[in-house]
């Protein structure tokens, strides 16, 4: 792409324009997690994208889970899941393995590569700061899944005052309750509660589908724009389905909560996250 | 240019990450004045430009002349010039209609094209807030020019009350001295004094020439970079002369008195304020 | 008056205690105009005042027309007014020499005579920092009167922030609508709403004549308070007639909308300005 | 005086503004003592003149003695002075006198007087906050003088803390040494170490004489002018004689200290302290 | 107590850590007066404690009467009282005295102690900073008690300013009302008043017994926790009565005004007020 | 120790006051690790201990090491590690693995401990906020170590802003290079870093050893002061060797780089800390 013209480039940042006077100093919680961050290049790419959006003055807020590396750990340390009604069980130890591997290693590698394009970050998870306090959560149907939470409630202060200072936050959903002990917390729930908190103008989902489909195999039939009263028709008519269902949930909840958009978009597209922030494409799903 | 891909877009903003990182909170003072001044879209473009700076964390200040807008005063109201060893006189009644077109027309102009590309501006002259102080200028024979001034003092004050305030100062050239008269001063010469005094990052004069040409009819013989060291050869060989002396005294003047870098650059080029700050596409001649 | 002795210097600045206590830290808003600012010694010592009072702790915000000069100019470039159904008819070539001579002469030659004074000030207008939008303003039977404008919306933050940051603005009275379109702006109007807007203690008018008289033609029947409600009264016996309805009702206006008092009083009086605030001797009309 | 005219008032008010922004924010001790301050309606005066002193800017800073008050409490307690070469030997239930008397009299009266021309004053002795800490004094033969105090560190923090939250520090000259013992200080002595500490621009010690006359019968030989360094020679001619002596070391002590300006005025001229600060008549003698 | 080994020592500081947490910046208003401050080392004792308490987070208010050394002076002036109707008759000899007394003597002197525990006090009066104002009061039959007077409005900005500022308020109960006049004010009351002003967390008043007992000659009879609704029960039974029933009603007053909780503590009790907040141990009787 | 009688009490609290006024608002960087850290209720008494000197206004910095656990984590992933000349090295495998177990494991579980003990606190790594930058660290022998790295620049910004943000800082002492690669740092040599950066007052080692013993198998022999300029001496003569040679040495940097104080506690006696802070007891070794 060298051949890209003074033209060109001069368009595109005007073009962005009225994208950055509308988030100027507004806070965008985005969630990344999942197959979005297996690839190096490509996570650097998106850590890349938020120095930008933070220095364009976006108060980029950033949560992030990372189940592949959680099952990788769990495997070297043949730690076998245990399924209780066909949900996985989330005993004392893996609890421990999860807040290690999310704390100490997905966390702070993303600081760091935020650091590598000259971002300020500090790395946190629930615990800091009282930052999120969870309570036990069962199964739908009452099972016990262990160590698996509910966030109670998010205290956002320590997320404020790391934004005050200048810094990103990046945010490992792992929390405790009130005697201590840690919880796993689904990372889009978690996104999802602390936009609501934060009055976040905007929550973004990335993930590795390219949003929300009207025939799941076909791109083609992307639906650009859903309005949160239509996702019952939709979940009848079985276009949410699946593992989407859960997100979108919480798509619903934060409008519901105060969020003013969310979106679930394509991580795997290179620069997803600035087309969808700084630019009038249509690029995976808003909910409103 | 609607066909500009998605990928083409986002490579842009990545591409201007680095700028934008290098010139977060800095000051840059552009002077914007002349020929490139008279084309009003094109002016609206440049006003979108510098409120696009200001939002990605530049300080912008906005210093203007006029010289077109005062020319047609005069003209409507028969005030003819005289000479005086060839150098034009500014008598009494000149200055006035001087300050009343910079001050009162170019330099409102200006803030009301910045507000419609909701910028905020605040449009000042070298009077308000006692910022620019001036004394009576000779012409470089002792001839008496009436009240054209040099400036004997910058005040900052205004310009970074206006800054922390979040307002883009908007500076039209005219100042006073002791007594309270007006003078009228060369813009470009007050950017360069405004620039030293702010310690700005960078002082841009956007000019309706392609910059320093070795022949000057050939656009392709541009010189991207010079050092202020080899003015003085640039000068013996001809290839600085005529306007172009006392526009590159002014970078010259800056740079030594410690803004660190300044640029020539073609304000009838489209968005050229953009590409001389937010890429590495050489566009003008850099002074350092 | 050389020989005014220490005794009376000491006491009038002790009388003039309580009135300083009253409008410590206080807005006062003066629109000075018209025939009021035509005397330059006059001028001077008007600017002399407010400095005075800025300093003794008054936040005062300046407000100017400029009547004459505006017509001077349209003369000296044989603009010559349309008159429709009577009124006079702004078409654009002279609102932009009203914006010229307001915000780029009479604004900064007040400016100017505060700097004298000592004072610092800054020259705004009404397209400064978004502070005055306007709209289309007709005759009473519905004329095209050009662009005369109303006040739609007052924006004080360019106002306190000049105050906050120790400026005594000084605001010319043009305006602009959401396409950037400039309007003239009645002086009276555009200070008494500005008042009203910033919660001023005190909103004075500045005229040329003694206040409301009973009998125009016997200074001694002068009426020095009036109550908002006498006004109807006093406008069907004729005593508030002509060019003193709209002044009135300006201060009508303020007091309805929070302005604590106002007050018309007479430029041409030396210092009427601190007679009125910093003294319990009647001079003008007060209207509460 | 109720003959003043409008014209009068106002001229005097513009008088005072050269004087009114020479001190604007700037730190004036006043020292206040002896038998100027023993006419109740002078005394009520003189802090009206303060009152609005601070009101139009000027920081002022009240040290107060209070002898004739102390030697009227110690007569009635029957407490009879000691004289030791001559000189007053200050007992240790002398010196609880002088505190209670001090501290809780007649700073708390000024403080209360203050408060009724609606000022805002805080009462400290020099024990509050550590303010002034004390050593003991010997006599000039090195006479035990008991607990008369020479101060030895002035910690300006109190002081500066009320000047910020807006108050009127009202100082009494008690201060303690480093066992908690507490002394009496000279209010002359102590109003010129505090001027120095706090780099005041003026101190002002109001007495019951004119000022420094060349012969002390004749008050039309005021010597309104005293370079410090005059003052060996006034002393050898006798012209500075008796208890004038250490008044004037005080002065000479605070200019060298840094003082810009030092004044002994006559406390009993009314509104003295109004015609030194805010006109330029000559009252008293200046030392400089 | 040399024998305390590390052991307890530490502790001792760990059980204290709630109680720290629960008044970490907190305000405590402490009444300190009567017979507890006679004895000097106990005297000292207390004011260390004072220190500790604000060194750990607490922001101690001491509110102090001075009924023996008022006393004691009365007496050496020969100053007798007067008693109308078996209540004591202050009059305006006596008042000045009081407020000598107690602003001049006892509230330095505590301010000197605090010092030598190296903290950092500010004695005041209810006049300083217009924080007290007072209206006379009439005996219970209506009857002249002359400058005995009742607390109408309390400015708490000099007691917050003074905390703000880091010091600790030491307050003498002397008051004026709207005219100047000086009027003691019951130092129990005042403190009462002060406590619910600021919303302290705790009242503290520190007399001479070892709290409510339900056999006053019985010290094994303490009753540790009264609900202001018992208190007219008590009152009934006659286990409150004499002296305490002023006292008890200011600890009500307290409460109903919104102070957290109210203790009368034993002030002759080493450390009394240390137990009394850093402890759980049960040390006079609550009020809640 | 129930029995602890009130008297007691106070007297501890009371003679901890000149510890606690001592290290008022003063940075204590605690290195709290290896085997001290390995008993649980003790590691929440030492929690426990810092938040308490955290609410008597010490700024504690808690940096932290985690060997065991990081041993037992290798162990369980059946990493082996290499020896290179009788060092252990670190590849890019066992790096991974323990900046995961401190920053996510240790680092978090502090945390935890010190928010069940009601204090903020924020876990951070030495990549957060750029906080610390490594360069890889030869052997003696210049053998390659692997990923052992030494701290070339410590920006002591991001814990500063916990610091005023309220939190206590918790740092894994890992870093990152200028490319992003990861370096295991020894915790002690971090820990001095760190306080001398924070121009600390006291570094506290907490070890699992009682001190610098003369005899190290005689706890009675232990030297309570030593002088850094004793080092040499004490090392020449065997008393420091093994294990303690680092040790000391980073409290000679430390002390050599301008903290004030720095201490080798046993973290085994309970309460150690604050022992060694807020009381006169000799407990370890203190290096001036």
């Amino acid at each position: 792409m060298g051949e890209i013209t003074n033209n060109v480039r001069a368009q595109v940042l005007v073009d962005a324009l009225p994208y950055i006077q509308k988030y100027n100093n507004k806070i965008v919680v985005v969630k990344y997690g999942g197959n979005a961050m297996t690839n190096e290049s490509l996570k650097q790419a998106v850590m890349n994208d938020i120095v930008l959006l933070s220095l364009v003055g976006v108060k980029v807020v950033l949560v992030h889970g990372g189940g592949p590396e959680i099952n990788d750990m769990l495997k070297r340390l043949n730690i076998e899941s245990k399924f209780i009604g066909g949900l996985r069980y989330t005993d004392a130890e893996t609890v421990e393995v999860v807040k290690m591997v999310l704390a100490g290693k997905v966390n702070k590698d993303l600081v760091n590569l935020l650091g590598r394009s000259h971002g300020k970050a500090l790395g946190l998870c629930g615990t800091d700061g009282g930052m999120l306090t969870a309570e036990r959560k069962e199964g739908p149907n009452g099972e016990d899944l262990g160590f698996v939470g509910d966030i109670v409630k998010v205290n956002e202060k320590p997320i404020l005052d790391a934004l005050d200072c200048g810094y990103i936050p990046v945010i490992a959903t792992v929390a405790t309750d009130e005697f201590g002990q840690t919880y796993n917390i689904n990372a889009d729930t978690a996104a999802a509660r602390i936009a609501a908190q934060l009055r976040a103008e905007n929550l973004i989902l990335m993930t590795d589908i390219a949003g929300l489909l009207r025939d799941k195999d076909d791109p083609s039939t992307l639906i650009p724009f859903v309005h949160v009263s239509e996702v019952p028709f939709f979940k009848r008519k079985g276009v949410i389905s699946g593992g989407m269902i859960p997100k979108i949930d919480c798509c619903v909840e934060a409008v519901r909560r105060g969020v003013k958009k969310t979106a679930i978009i394509d991580g795997r597209v290179p620069h997803s996250i600035l087309i969808e922030t700084l630019s009038n494409e249509g690029i995976g799903t808003q909910f409103r």
